[in-house]
This record gives structure tokens, C-alpha cells and sequence, in this order.
């Protein structure tokens, strides 16, 4: 049976490897793909979107673009990671497929309301925003979602400050809300994503599918590799959204622990923290899980196969 | 020419005559009635509006439900104000109206869009959740509509704390997206409305109107007067929530004054204080005013007359 | 029976009036003069109270220097309320005391040791890092002390942001500590002080005096009026510390309420806070106060007494 | 040339293996010992202070007691780990020493200006009241202090919170003046605490020394291996305290890593977290160190020589 889910994302390099590995993959059946600022603004993450899906031959499956802004905070984007557009790097083709009508909550409540009770998983790869606007536009959604596999925090390791991880600051009300809410949340935090590396054997792996679609993620990496090297000394660059989609796929491929997760939203060095209390064995009705180590070779092998499945896509 | 008006209530005994205000007086299009969890849960405050409307004589406007709990926090009710039902005192009257289907926010968002720019007032005499939802889900409302008159706050007064009043404190992260978003917001808060005080005056000049709406607001402030006497120690009880739709009514019954308003969010003890800066002649791009001063007479006048204009109702 | 008093200050153009006028007053008995960072830097405002000092002729009182640094927060002085010196305007002579070889806070609690319980009143008029810092080394002074009585804060007025005053907010954990002690509080605030205006009438009452000091005080308060027209639009500047001093030699020239008041450490907005909890009567052990009302004209009397009585001093 | 300490403490039961290991190793010379409020109330701490200067046979240094209560936030006290008494286990022998009848933070002023630059080292093991006092009172020991070397935080692992210990979060705010003074902090958290477990082994090495005080440190560690796995399920209890002396006594033994410490002061969840930023190397002024590693057997090593040098000891 496959895993239903719905993408949101803001491409972002590496919200588009996740798209297109969640395309890709025969386990995973795509049901909609909404957008939100982020990495860069509404327009541009919704355009790159619109592209990618282009770029992976994706027809048939719902876009619609949500919050153009955070729920509380200012606007931040990180043109320093993802460049001007949002997603630097390769040329990006024009998309072919128009948007859906309806906001992203919108669709996002009305596809999981069609589906039966935990069937759908929520896969945000970027800030929080839409997916907490939909669980207080319609309350009954945690009930009836499967899990919610978020790409963003860490428990020990911060980004966007000593502590804290881009997706989770940027909209931390929006975090709160989704980790304080009954459903299943599961952390594919930094402290996962630091071990996808997209090491020189990664894109060598990566450009042997020889495809166009392939070429394409290997000039996202590059521009990856030299903007994370640039703002943050990695010598390669970790690719993060496609690892909650990993997790989704095949979860021996990334190890998860029971911890109680909270969002911290009044300290000044500490905002937007994903605080796990390791402290004790998590109690029973802790809905919280933190992934903490990552099989990266199959992780990539799954990236691979994706692509080969994709196969040759004229663009 | 009429103002047109959306109000977005937790009815709440003065939210109930300040719905009965604008049904009454005939300055007033009352384009839809929207409902917020506050004074009780959703569906006691839902179930409250439908009631009054009913005891209006309310036909033809659509009433629809919104936020059942805030954006961040727990719910917070009022019992010790308005009782179990959120509207004790009165035997309430079955509704006879249905709901219309759509949430709140999306009554709201609806009903802006389909009216001319800079001709629809927002009167939120709740929690601002559905408020925020809307401005967050359709940003295009926050030039669109003519201004945000609101009861809540106060600069100088709380009763939620010691200087928070329970509209805002129960949701300041909503609070802080009203106040804080481009619309002209007129803060109605407490120190307004504790002028607006039901003496025993009052309650005569309402009986004499003799009808059963009359009689039913009686029977409203003779609890709402024995509520706040245990709760706050009034001696007569402040009726808030009209005092919103008077001002919109009549600008000259309701003195205000331009200064910048935000709200506090991490305050250990001022949580949700509306800060009022007086320190300086506001800036010219200020966008919030708040209320100093009351003519009770003519507002009182006022909601005598909208149930002299309503007439007998039979329910 | 005379009262003893130990002002704590940050001269300062008020605090020389507030110095002036405790020596000046035959009621006020000054056991000791300590200063601390706030208008100015410590040795500027140490420098300042030597030479006024010498100005009112004040002989055989123990002064000493006290904190140059907040407790936790970084240092801010006033340098646009009160020159560079601290004390800009008359020209200013050269002490002729020496400083006591203590740091202030042994000098305050010596003084209070050595005296008889519930005889020594607490005089701050700068922020409260010296008194803090002296509770916090010598608890035992909290029971000796008869009362402290300090300028600073406002419950509905604040001057260093919307909502709090200078001498709270440069060091808001100084004010918490002193105002959560079991020690009487009355606190003297802006609400009280912006009613000490130095008008025409006040300062050609003082010149009227005749003497030397008199003059001096003319100039200081000349150089408050221009400083506060240009920095917060008074026309004519309030002239804070001695009201604390007034409210020790007579307390029916300021009123006072009792009434819970608390200090806000962690707001984003109101940092610093005095909150005051008018809601209700104030518990019984309640053991804080906030000046309401002056009486004018009486407080620049005994200014001008104290003045008066001083007499000439050559300098 | 011997490491002259001052220690600052608040025994507990590894206050008093730190205070034994000072005493017996013979690169330490203990100028001092300070208590602070903390494992238990301040007259405990320093009863037990005192006592374990008598098993010791501690002649010659002088010990203070310091402050009864921490700055700002309430008194907060460990029985659950410590006991009732502070040092619950063995049977403590009444003191034989007099207190000095200096406050703590005097002796620790009086002692580091005594000595010449650079010589003297704190070494504070338990909260950090008189230490962030002392640098209030008398700032000029910042610049003389050689380091500060303290038991305290831990950048990835909490005690009292989920991300915050003990000694800081019981007076976060003295922790924020110590940390973000000029001089060197070495912070040995519980990263590294956590390597320097009592186990079966360790308390057969220190049984094997076979005098009496070997043995009050046996019977500590056995009440002390007791409350730690109830408390918080550890096998063998973490001696934290001493782990801080022995950096001093030779950092070999302690790696560590120079990295920018913070303290949290408004977090909800993370007050009191030492925030450690590791995201890139620290900046040439950075002043802090954390502890990563511990050689565990030359830790106890440490350890034990020092009970073998104090040899028998009749009390």
C-alpha cells in the first residue's frame, strides 16, 4: 500500500530534491503540493514549485500556494542558502501546470478530509505556517492525519541561531501550534540532516542517472555545496527535506527516539528552539519523535532511484 | 449613507446588545455576524448568536462559527461574568436561523471582497483569532477594509491581569497580527467602556421601552450587574461591547485619541497589555487610536432607541 | 523627633534639589549620601554630589560610591536630560570633602546596623543597584529599615519607554529585588513627579531666596527646562527626587494608595515596568505604596524653606 | 608553582569531594572557602562546609558564608539529590573551625586583590551569587581573577529543566553577570560531569585507601548513588564538582573547547540554559570554554591520591 502525502514546501534546493524523490518513488503517492514563504517569498517558492514539477514530469497532482508571510514575526528569507530566486543554480524552466484555485489550507483540509482517517501524511519541509493555520481553520484535520513528518529544529545542533533551526524560527507560534497539537509529529531535525551530506560521491552518484532531471539536481547541489560553504564552512552541503521524505518511504532508514518536544517562544537567545527533554523515557501519551541517525547510503540510493524512475523528462 | 459592518462576537451578555444595537439602528448594515470562542466555548457563544438573533427578529444576515480555541494559548473562558451558558440570566429563546456553512474566516474574507474597498468595518468585540485568520489567509482584507473597531484592551485598565484586558490576553499572538497589520484599528478598550456603566437609570430607561427585546436586555444586565458586583466589584456593571458599535455609529459619542499601540507577548506579568505610548504626539503613518472618552447618555440613548426601532418581537 | 534618612542617588539636576532640600529641612536628619551609575556615570555622579556637597555646605555626612554597573543589564545614562557631566548648566565647584573609603552598600548597611530599628529611612533616587545589592549582602537590614522611599517608575506614566521610567529600567532586577523585599515601599513615581513642575512662578520663587545655593538651583533648573522642552516637550521640567525627600518630611503633601506593585523583567515592550494592580483593595500585606497627588505649592515651599535655611554659602 | 583556588561551594555531596580533592592534591593551594546557598540552605551548606574541613583537616584557610538567597528568582534547594541536611549519609563530626567573620564576597575581594595579578582562580561549585556579587562590588577582581573555572550548565544536557543544571538555573541572573564578564570562564557542565560516574569500581579504588575520610567519602557516595538513581536513573551517581578541580589541577585531564556561552533569562523552557554556539569557531575575544571530555581514570586518580596525601585524619 502506498504513503499518501501532501508535500509543503518552500523551494528551496532541497524542498525540490524532496519533491522529486517523493515523485519518484513508488511508495509514495503525492496527493497535493502546497507552497509557503520561506526560503524565499510566496511568489518565488511558488513558482520554483511549479517548475520542479515541470522538471519531474509531475501532472495530475493539486499546487496551491499558503501564507505569503509568518503568523506573528517579520518575514525572513535566506537568500544566503538559496540564492535570489529562491533556487539558484540551475536554469529554471517555465512552468507547465497552473495552480490550483484554493489556498493551501484549504487544500490541505479539503484532501485530508476526502481520505480516510489516518491514511495522510503531512510532510512540511518548510516553516510551519500553513500547516497551523489548517489545524485552526479545521481542528478535526490532527485527528485524521496520519503523522506529520516536519523537516526542521534539532535538539542539539541550530542553524538560524546557537539553537535554533531556520524552519522552526522563522514562524515559531506556527511550531508551536503543530507540536503542541494530538497528532503523531516526527522531527527530522539538523542533528538527522547534518548526515545527508552531498559529498562528491553523491553527485557522481547522482549525474550516472544521466538524465536531464538528474543534471538538474546536480547543478542544485552545486550551487548548494558553494552557498553552505559560503554562509555556514561545510565542506558538503547538507540536503535536508529529502530526508523526512526518506522517512516516510522506509523508516528503518532513519532512526527516531520518543522525546517531548516543545517550542520555546519568549527567550532572546532561544527563540524558536525545539526543546527535547531527554532527560527520562518519554511518557506514554508523548506524541513527539526526534530522528537522530540516518543510514546515508540508502538515503542517497533513494534519491538515485527516484531519478532513475523519473527517468528522461524533456524540459 | 449606511456602515456597512461585520461583527465578530463571543456573545457574552453586552456582546448580545451591542448585536442588538446594530440590527437596530438604522445607520447600521449588518452584513454578517461571525463567532470566536471567549466568553464561553464555540458552540455555547455560537449557539447564543443564533438566540439573539432570534430575539432581534435578525433574518436575512449570515451568522457563521470561527475559531474554537486561540491561535497559541489554552482556552480561557469567563464563566464567573457570563455563567455556564455564556448568556445566563434570560431563558434563551431556540434559533430559528441556521448557520451558514462557511467558517468565519472565510464569511469574513467573503464578505469583504464582494464590498467596495474602504466600506466595511470590522467590530470584533471577541478575541481577534477569526480576525487574524482572515487577514492572515487573505491578506488583500487589511487595505480592503475601512477600519477595525474593536472592544478590547485599555491603556490605563485590565481585568484579566493587572493591566490586560480578556479579549486580548486570551489570544495576544491574534492581537498582536490586528494591531500590528496596516487597517486603521479604533481600540475600544476599558477605559472606555468602564463608562459605560447599566445603573440603575439605565435599566429604567430600557424597561420603559416595554417589549420583549427590551425586557430580555433587562433581564441580561440584572445578572451581568449581580456578576461583576462578585467578580470585580462593580456596583453597576460596564456593558463593553456596544460601546464599539456606537462608535462606529457615531464617532462623537466615543472620544478617541491617535497613539501607537502594540502588544506584548513575553511580559511574565504583562501579557497582552495593549502598550499605549503617550509620551509623544503620535507619528503620521500611526494606524491605532484608542477611545478616552464616553458620552453615556447619548450612547444609551442610542441602544434605547435600536429597541425602540426594533419593536416587539415575539419568541 | 527628627527623621533619618540615607539618600542613595545619581546627581543629577533633581538629585541636587533632592540633596538640598534633605539638608535644608530641619526634620530630615542625613545619616549618609551614597551614588550609584544612572544619570551619569559613577564618577561623574560622584563628583556631582561632592560638590553639591559643597554647595549646600553639608559637612561630617558619610558619602561614598557605590555600583558603576547595573546588576545584569548594560549600562545607560541620560546624558540628553542631564549634559555630559551629569550636572550641566551652573558652573560647578570643587568638592572639599573626601569620599568614604567604603563601597556605598557597607556604608548603607553599617548605617542601618548601627542604628535603631525601624528608624532609618531608605532614600533612592537613582536606580536601585546600591540598595539591591545591600539587602541581597545584609538581609537583616530589610526588617530594620522604617521605609524605603524611592523616585522611580509610574503605574500609567513612563519616560525611558511607553511604559517605564529610567531609574526602574536601567537596572529592572535592582528594582525587583528591592520592591519583592518584606520592607515598606512607597513609591514615588512619574504619575507623582510630572506634577513637580519647575514653572516661572517656582523658579522666581527660589531666586527670590537670594543666596548663592539659591542661584545654583536657578541654574540647574534652567538647564532641566531646555533639556526636558527639547527631549520629551515639557514646558517646564518636572523635578523628581525631592519629591521623595517632601514625602518623608511631610506625607500629607504627597498622597499615596497601597497597592500591589511588581516589576516587569522579561516584556518585550515593557521591560521595567512598575505594575500596579488597581483591580482590587490591596491584601493586607501588601506592603508597597504609589504616590498619586502633590501638593505644589506646599513641596516648592519647602524647597524654598530649605533654601532659606541653608542660607548663604560661599563657594 | 602551586594553583592558588578559591572555592565556592555549597556542599553537597561533590562539593565535598571537590573541597577534599583541593585539599590533598599538592598543585592546589586553597586560599579560601566560600559558601553559597544552593544543594541546600546557606547555615547548612556551611555546617557541612565546615564538617568536611574537619574530616579533611583543613587548618589555616578561612571560611565565609555568602549569600542566603540568589539574586532575583525564589530559593530553590536540592534534598531529593542531597538530603535534608545538604550531605546526607555520613555522620558528620560537629566543626572545629570558626567562620571568618567576613560576607563571602569580601573574602573573595579581600583575596584576589591580595594577590597579584593573575594568580588566583575561581573555582565556584554551586550557583553563582557571591561570585557575580563580588564583580558587582569590586569589578576590578574581573581583570585579576587568573580564570574562573566552574562547575555549572552543560550545552546539550539539562538537570533541572530539560536544557538547563541546576547551579546556574537557581540564579540565572548571577550566571548571565559571571559569564558575560571579561575574564576566562571555564564551564565544566554536565557534558562532561556526566563522564565522571561513581561506579562500583571508583568506590573500590577509594575504599582501598582505607583511612577515615576515604571512608566519609564512601558513605557519601553511596547515599549519593542512592538519590541519583531514584531521582533521575542513573547506575552510578555523576560527581560533578570535583571534575572542576581537577581542569585546574591539570587541564589534561579536562579537554575543552572554546565556544560563546550565553545564559537564557526569558526563556519559558530554557531559563537558565548556558546557550553554547558551535556553529562556528569561536571569534579571537570569546572568553569561555566548554568541557567536552573527561580521562575518567585519572580523574579518580586525582581523586583518590588526594585521600591518600590528607592520609588519616581523627574526628
Amino acid at each position: 500500500m502506498t504513503k499518501k502525502i501532501i508535500l509543503d514546501c518552500d523551494p528551496g534546493h532541497d524542498d525540490a530534491v524532496a519533491l522529486l524523490l517523493a515523485h519518484g518513488n513508488p511508495e509514495i503517492e503525492l496527493l497535493a503540493v502546497t507552497t509557503v514563504v520561506g526560503n524565499q517569498t510566496l511568489p518565488k517558492v511558488t513558482h520554483n514549485a511549479l517548475s520542479v514539477a515541470r522538471v519531474a514530469g509531475i501532472t495530475g497532482v493539486p499546487f496551491a500556494a499558503g501564507a505569503s508571510r509568518p503568523l506573528v514575526r517579520d518575514i525572513e528569507v535566506a537568500p544566503d542558502i538559496h540564492g535570489e530566486s529562491g533556487l539558484d543554480g540551475p536554469v529554471l524552466p517555465e512552468p507547465t501546470i497552473e495552480l490550483d484555485p484554493r489556498h493551501a489550507i484549504d487544500l490541505i483540509i479539503d484532501t485530508i478530509m476526502a481520505h480516510e482517517p489516518g491514511t495522510v501524511t503531512l510532510v512540511p519541509t518548510g516553516g510551519l505556517t500553513n500547516i497551523a493555520m489548517a489545524a485552526r481553520k479545521e481542528p478535526r484535520i490532527v485527528e485524521r492525519v496520519k503523522e506529520v513528518v516536519l523537516m526542521g529544529g534539532g535538539y542539539h545542533v541550530g542553524n538560524w541561531s546557537a539553537v535554533a533551526e531556520f524552519n522552526i524560527k522563522i514562524d515559531p507560534e506556527a511550531a508551536h501550534i503543530v507540536f503542541n497539537e494530538s497528532w503523531p509529529v516526527v522531527m527530522v531535525g539538523l542533528d538527522l540532516t547534518h548526515q545527508a551530506l552531498a559529498t562528491d560521491e553523491v553527485a557522481a552518484q547522482i549525474a550516472a542517472v544521466g538524465t536531464k532531471p538528474a543534471k538538474f539536481v546536480g547543478e542544485l547541489l552545486d550551487f548548494f555545496a558553494l552557498a553552505y560553504k559560503d554562509a555556514q564552512g561545510f565542506t558538503a552541503p547538507p540536503v535536508h527535506d529529502p530526508c523526512a521524505v526518506a522517512y516516510v518511504i522506509d523508516p528503518t532508514i532513519v532512526k527516531t527516539v520518543k522525546v517531548p518536544i516543545d517550542i520555546e517562544l519568549t527567550g532572546t537567545l532561544t527563540l524558536g528552539m525545539t526543546v527535547a527533554d531527554f532527560r527520562a523515557a518519554a511518557p506514554e501519551d508523548c506524541n513527539t519523535w526526534a530522528a537522530t541517525e540516518l543510514d546515508a547510503p540508502r538515503f542517497w540510493n533513494l534519491v538515485t532511484e527516484a531519478l532513475e524512475n523519473i527517468g528522461e523528462v524533456d524540459f
